[in-house]
């Protein structure tokens, strides 16, 4: 090729989720002809979030500082407790805008084969919040981690600490989509809608 | 949000093409999550690459050389020239594999309205290059610009000014669709442009 900078932008790029070669060659390509401020700032933006940006000492999400904005935020209800697998499962949940309560972000889920334990999910920092009794400690822990074998399993071994805890849990509920159609709902879904049928 | 640097990353991550928002979030925290290495060593190149790539002397491609590869490249035939547009024309050229010559990359196409005239499509540069007589110099000029209104007018004014050189002028055959745009051209297609074109 004619630029080995270039051909090293193009493989950096490719390891965004999602962009293949073409789609890496035509981004460095606009980057360099088109935008080289938006490069540079993407540059420093890349660089400045993998130095800084670490865990919120009260959610594990992912902050530059120490407690999150979520955590400080004294406008939300800090009665609420929601437990998700990742970061991009509570921006999912903020940008559905309905629930206003706090976080706390697992990075995963229980897997004994890949020797992830509840150490490595910060369940100790998850038994401490929930002992906590300032201004009535956490009333509610909603369980949110994904609705796949390890999810289950995850949810179930949470909300057995929990309840020892004296706190109520629950999970949120899954079955079809609202807006979505039965004739293209996966049979998983299908099932599991049925099974977890609400009287009407 | 959780994060102001979070928040910067996702935005600088919309910059580029075809990033939505949904994209820019997804890509930001497959980062920061799973692959920090790659998000750092994508901040070194882009950074690497915004301050050290120009233009080559020769052809005007994207280079952070004086003069590019395929310029030095002395296995290539340096009698043939093929003028393109965009360094990215030069990318799709190259993968299709069939083109062994070199390029002049004009960086654009005339447009008057907009202000863009032969010189800054390097054209002085270009007439330079044709007049030269070392090693037999350039023997055939390939115009290889889009198939577009201003690509086709920017092609009638260069191969008039290339014969009055005493230089041979082709352009590439139209198996490329009109109003296309040669970067999204498959291999096979622009491979058969390029042994279809036609005496100007
Ligand atoms: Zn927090
Ligand atoms: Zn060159």
């Amino acid at each position: 090729m004619f630029s080995p900078l270039i051909e090293d932008l193009i493989r950096a790029l490719r390891c965004l989720p999602g962009v293949g070669p073409k789609s890496a060659q035509r981004m460095a390509m606009y980057l360099l002809e088109k935008d080289r401020d938006a490069a540079g700032l993407l540059a420093h933006s890349l660089q400045q979030a993998v130095e800084k940006v670490g865990r919120c000492g009260r959610c594990r999400t992912l902050t530059e500082q120490v407690v999150c904005a979520l955590c400080n935020n004294t406008r939300r209800d800090h009665s609420l407790l929601c437990v998700v697998e990742t970061p991009a499962d509570v921006l999912a949940i903020e940008q559905a805008g309905n629930y206003h309560g706090l976080y706390f972000v697992l990075h995963g889920h229980l897997s004994p084969i890949d020797g992830v334990g509840p150490a490595d999910l910060g369940l100790d920092l998850l038994g401490e919040r929930l002992g906590e009794r300032e201004n009535g400690g956490i009333v509610e822990l909603i369980i949110a981690t994904n609705p796949t074998v390890e999810g289950e399993a995850t949810a179930q071994f949470i909300a057995e600490r929990a309840r020892t805890k004296g706190v109520a849990v629950s999970r949120i509920a899954h079955g079809v989509p609202i807006g979505g159609e039965l004739e293209y709902i996966d049979g998983g879904t299908l099932a599991h809608a049925f099974n977890s049928r609400t009287v009407l």
